[in-house]
């Protein structure tokens, strides 16, 4: 792979300026006239020209880069988020480099490495885990800017949606309406992330009803398929739920299918509530009500969080954690107007 | 920011064991029995050790990195092939790097730079415009590995779906269906991504249907309200189309809750087919006919591309197409079982 290294000099050369000239026509510089910069840069675009930006940030000491750890790309919430927080960064002039993990602890920690190696300047992560989070303490320990977008890990800086309370909301809605058997479709996560089935579970208990294990049931992996098919083992339960709480939207909008291809009534005989708010959600045939956030807020926060780590001066400030509270959205799906 | 350099020497002062045994160590070499292995390697992750993987990449010349640039992250089937691309790659042994260009050719441009700065060893691209690809080809020109994925662009290497035969498709099973009065629903993008309204158009003239310019309108923006708002826009057509072709799948789906809002039966009333065959197609109330293409394909063949690229001894191999042609799925629609 022939990649001969273009420099100044051989602009220089074939535009006939001195390298001083060509370096500050290059740079924008007003004291070169507008005709000779735009002759220069014709030159330097037609030779291929890179300014060495590594080079570059070698001396400033900063790269100028983001590196933003995803678990996957097929999420809708996730790329939404992910698309907000490129922007945010972008008005701060950073640029954005995404990698995801797989959802796997192992590519989490190499992507994790490959951005340190590549000298960005600080890292926002989705983990896998909310719990196994030792390879992302040891970074911000050695002074890394680093924000996850998970929970409240000890000892890291955060920024995330409260969960449990978006669910605790979910499911007294649910109560609210008068229902007692109330099932949940959620992934039981042995990740640990939990908060969605906590804040159910104790929704339920604070008025005094207990969790039947018969109605929970694990969609196992994304996707609408995955909720419909979750729907339908929730179903076999005797006396079937009334209302399903489901801890994605996605899995809402399979769930609500599920029930009327086998003759149940959206909300009459089921009522269901996903979680995220999607924009499909209001596309359902009922549509279906949800919890709500502001992803830009989310990312706003976030980006702002890493800006004040990236900017302390010797020392990185105490970790502080920042938890976003969602919004409940009523549709027909629970008896609201659609 | 104060981050020292952790080196092998830091790891062999605090273990007490040599340089060399460190380096071997942590380099997983058999030489080193497993319980040294595990202490240096425990004392490495203590110490916050970090291989130098910048350095590493200067002799190999490789980086093992490759960057992908997106338009945007929130368009489903673009972060599904994003996500095919990464799995291909990594079976490679590959990092993929994305970055967004917004959609703008200044960031993509930005973005493209970016990448080449980093030294990644090639680039995919989804490109904004399919004809300002200057930038693109003056990289390829330089003997940069790089393949993009729409068209058939000159002098660079392109794997891609192919939209026109896609659109021609969708249209000739309205037309078989004996629909005559035929809207469209396209992004009449200025940038050049005319291919599906070009397949839309030229089926129509085959069979001798002029186009009436009253049957297209623009939703201007991806999404469903998008596509309910712009199907409004083009019942206003007196008479009406009996049928329309949606660009996207996410665009059909708003299209037919405008019409089962406005008292407009599907299929009976109006016909309708999308493109793409997301996941919630299937879930719309009355399911939603699409053009299907097998996205882990489209990503196989790409990287296959991009390697051959990369390992091209000398020089580049002259530029190749690749078009997968997608396939019709008939749903209830446009009358096929639900």
């Amino acid at each position: 792979m022939g990649k001969p290294t273009v420099r100044l000099k051989d602009i220089a050369d074939k535009t006939g300026f001195s390298a001083n000239t060509v370096s500050l026509a290059l740079r924008h510089s007003p004291r070169i006239p507008k005709e000779t910069r735009e002759l220069i840069q014709a030159a330097a675009d037609e030779l291929n020209y890179l300014p060495n930006q590594i080079a570059k940030s070698l001396v400033s000491r900063e790269t100028k880069t983001i590196g933003l750890v995803l678990t996957q790309m097929t999420n809708p919430v996730l790329t939404m988020t992910a698309q907000a927080i490129e922007l945010a960064l972008s008005e701060q002039g950073y640029v954005t480099m995404f990698a995801t993990s797989n959802n796997t602890l192992d590519d989490e920690k190499r992507v994790v490495e490959m951005f340190r190696a590549r000298q960005v300047d600080g890292m926002l992560i989705y983990p896998r885990s909310h719990q196994r989070l030792d390879h992302v303490r040891r970074l911000r320990q050695s002074g890394y800017p680093v924000v996850v977008m998970v929970g409240k890990p000890e000892g890291i800086d955060s920024v995330a949606v409260d969960n449990y309370s978006g669910a605790v909301k979910a499911t007294e809605h649910l109560l609210s309406l008068g229902h007692k058997r109330i099932g949940i479709l959620d992934g039981q996560n042995p990740r640990g992330d939990l908060d969605k089935s906590l804040g159910f579970r104790d929704a339920l208990k604070r008025h005094g009803i207990e969790v039947d294990e018969a109605l929970t049931a694990d969609p196992k992996v994304p996707g609408a398929d995955a909720g419909y098919r979750a729907m339908g083992e929730l179903m076999q339960a005797s006396p079937r739920p009334t209302a399903v709480f489901c801890s994605t939207d996605t899995a809402a909008i399979g769930a609500e299918k599920w029930c009327l291809e086998h003759g149940l009534r959206v909300p009459e005989d089921v009522a269901i509530i996903g979680f995220d708010n999607v924009e499909f959600s209001g596309y359902a045939t009922v549509p279906i009500s949800s919890i709500n956030y502001d992803v830009e807020n989310v990312s706003r926060q976030a980006v702002k969080r890493l800006m004040e780590l990236i900017k302390a001066d010797h020392q990185l400030p105490e970790p502080a954690h920042t938890m976003i509270d969602p919004e409940l959205v009523v549709r027909a799906s629970t008896g609201g107007q659609a």
